[in-house]
């Protein structure tokens, strides 16, 4: 596009008194579903990106460092992962993640919103890259929830890809103990299970801290860490809560063995040196891990603003 | 200040098509010094900011990170560091960090441009915290290349905290081989040097990764690493150079033990889980420090957009 | 300040989905007073202005159109004005208008919001020039319906000079049916009463258009009109109200020859061309004038987004 | 669309130092053009709006207000209007308002841009309301000044409605004396031209100015005159240059009897009323307009910030 201006913005407000911006070149589709507000658009900055309720979901550019860094700790650290869940995942790339695996035989997909997927299916192919049509692949649109108390079957891995709950609406049940203690009850006994858990920007650490605490309740193994996704703005949060192994005592040589051995194609993102940077934490944030006593329950759900 | 709207906004444009706001409380200087144009603000987000070409430098909420970050990599690494020097670092935070080492005996910072250091110390104490009035600081005005050409002393640790050069103004040689062999010069025998390096955002990895090269043709121990410094946005490059020690190989528990023998006072972000954090990078970065082979030199100096 | 790029800009909405922007060179007073928020800022577009809740009242560049605009209308419409009161008009710039007519003894000015009134008095003297030292000026700070409610004074030129009210707030009872009956009744037989009602923009119409209504129902003659005021960016509405001569009738030779006898000092804005240009509104607005039935009242009142 | 807050919008830069911003639903095309950058957008605060090298052209809700502006009052002007020409118009709502004249027997647009107008054409119904289909119509895609200079042809009403020009690109020669006596050699002995002439912002008047002094060589009657377009976000200025009739000498009844004897439909904006209103100037535009004494010509073009 050479020097073109640009001359239309989005804006994300990260807290009420901070935003990001991108120069957006078109807005490809946007619509309000029955769930939330979404728009796909094309940024100048990071290429096509989806957008819920206002927030950036993933982009084309770095993508691979979020769904990478969600899905692979959470598949490495079970010995042979064979049957998976996602909750959420909308545009199909934690799917996709998670069927680079030769031993997974069944991979599960429960989010609620069918339109959004529907529009990523067709419209962010650079995503899914085929992941939807999978012979290995179901696809369900309701509530996870409802669908994981009534099931019989049980997990390996449980990735929980949900955008942080807005205000006390229904997402918020979605992050509580009493959640989490279904998804434990449906892992296998070695099983694993995945989420991100918001941002963890210098005094903002609430949320993330308050997840973690809460899931020390409910696993043996509780293991936070961070990625950064540029397009994010922001260094963001993520929990591994393990039945089994704990990701921390992997030697660097096991994580990329296993990589090497498990994972078809080349990861971008993901290796044992990746691995190391992203489960050691800054010693500002472990201490408000470890300050934090609020324990998230469906009586007294949390919100972010 | 309660639920109060705000009307005015700072825009830092980190590349032409993307960019991050901060709401502003109010301005609290604003000068065109001989050299650049400063501001100092109050913002709703982070605090008191020191803004030199509508670059933030450093925020009150986490300056620790960028200034610890800066300078305690560099000083575990040295046997014994007694001299340091700081090239650039106006608001005084770079030459604080240094004159909590016990061991140091003389701290000279040279920065050119007075009038943003003398705003500074008046404006924001926060930062300096007297540091410009201990007895071990030397504080000179002038080009610190010119400076270092003719001194025959001899530092354990040089800091570069400097903004990155905007097209090819001066500042463009203190980036180029020729200085950081002027650098290397003047470094006792297991001396170090570390130095800000621009952002490691994807994509946007130019800058580090030609500084690191650069290096690599006058340091025998190169080592790049990252802190994530919130008000800018994006995660941010630094790079120790060393002719002694290699950080990578410290022990966890070296790295905590000569914090605790050589430190006054707490650090709030570095310890030996942050060191592991920093100096682990995620493997698209090391591809591509791997990939860059420019080497910027004098007569083809860099400049960032 | 030559080229200098501009990383300041303050945003107001005019409504939920535009708004207008402004450079901000420097903010030189911010305070949440009793009443609203208060903000006097250098722009670099229109130099000082004065911004209450977010909204800007009147900029150094083009004030004089506002005041101007509304002042004289009023004052040329009356035979021979004394006595005259202002609501609000916290900068004293209208009350610097209405002092330029030598046949005037006094000038009372009622503003609820004593700190406003400081601080343009202390900052603002590009504005205010000294009107608020005039010897047939009183200054008072308290509520203006209720001061009238008990005083005994009739004036000749009553001006409304307040933002319009925001949500359901006390300044609603300032734009009411009962209200502008007071003011009625305490303007001396031929009376006049100008005040600032609303944009104009297409659209947007339905603020000025039920003040219009409203005041119709009390005056025999109601006379709307606009004026652009730049730094606003949109048209804005005006409406003179009077118990005597209606302004639309006067020859534009007398309006001319009244400035030329009454007032000193020379005006930018206001002759008898401007006149006609205020007076003489565009078909749509006309319409809207007409299809308009809201009378507003003490019991339903009303504001603005 | 409710309460659907918006995250994207529209930024134009009025000055290098203030703007007008729009929430924008969507982004419906964008594409550079041989010749600009265009964008088709759907605003929240104006509809569908055509954008031009980041300048909105006309919106879906008032450009009723610029294009009645710019084409009644020469039309008006006119005793027997028949053969019209645009320059530029590229929507084509210009044709549109001369194609409502009984008297009208061919209209001919000269617009260089027919990427510019095929897009409008499919995109925009309810601008052109199938002006380029109407059989009195002729389209040309060519530089207007050529045409003009080869063509045999004389015209009651020639229309300029082209975006000032930025920089000395070529659109400046469409902006001097030689071309404007090029336009009067073209046009009838009564003929008429209209044009927009940029905004009439106080400081921002020597554009407006140097064309209406430019003009003044030319022809022997110039009537500058404004139309506030609200989203445009400042007053704008239009000059009406005759070789024949004065419209600031017609009276209203003549405006309004013309009106409706000629145009088919009703006007939503023009009448005696807006008539009067458009060319009264207030006092400080007209000694802008007195004090100019630059003359535009070839060698010495102008070119807007």
């Amino acid at each position: 596009m050479g020097n073109l201006k640009r001359y239309t913005w989005f804006f994300e407000t990260t807290t009420p008194v901070e935003g990001h911006m991108h120069a957006v070149l078109r807005t490809i589709h946007a619509e309000e579903t029955k769930f939330q507000q979404m728009e796909i658009m094309e940024t100048a900055s990071y290429g096509k990106c989806l957008i819920l309720d206002g927030r950036i979901q993933s982009s084309e550019s770095d993508e691979f460092i979020y769904h990478e860094g969600l899905v692979h700790p959470g598949m490495l650290c079970h010995p042979k992962p064979e049957r998976a869940m996602v909750i959420g995942g909308g545009e199909g790339a934690t799917l996709r993640e998670i069927l680079r695996y030769r031993t997974v035989r069944r991979a599960l997909m429960v989010d609620i919103d069918d339109a959004v997927v529907e529009w990523c299916r067709r419209l962010l192919p650079e995503m899914h890259r085929g992941a939807f049509d999978d012979p290995r692949t179901e696809l369900r649109h309701e509530d996870a929830r409802a669908y994981l108390e009534q099931t019989d079957e049980r997990f390996d891995l449980i990735v929980i890809d949900l955008t942080e709950p807005l205000e006390e609406g229904p997402a918020c049940l979605l992050f509580t103990k009493e959640f989490y203690e279904l998804i434990r009850d449906r892992l296998t006994p070695q099983g694993v299970m995945t989420m991100q858990a918001g941002m963890t920007k210098v005094n903002e650490l609430d949320f993330f801290s308050a997840v973690n605490r809460t899931l020390t309740e409910v696993f043996p193994v509780v293991a936070p860490f961070q990625n950064f996704v540029s397009a994010f703005g922001t260094p963001w949060g993520f929990i591994l809560a393990s039945k089994g192994e704990d990701p921390r005592t992997l030697a660097p040589e096991e994580v990329d063995r296993r990589i090497r051995e498990r994972v078809t194609g080349e990861l971008l993102y993901w290796d044992s040196q990746t691995h190391r940077h992203a489960f050691s934490l800054p010693r500002f944030i472990r201490r408000a891990l470890e300050r934090q006593d609020r324990v998230i329950t469906d009586e007294h759900p949390l919100s972010i603003h």
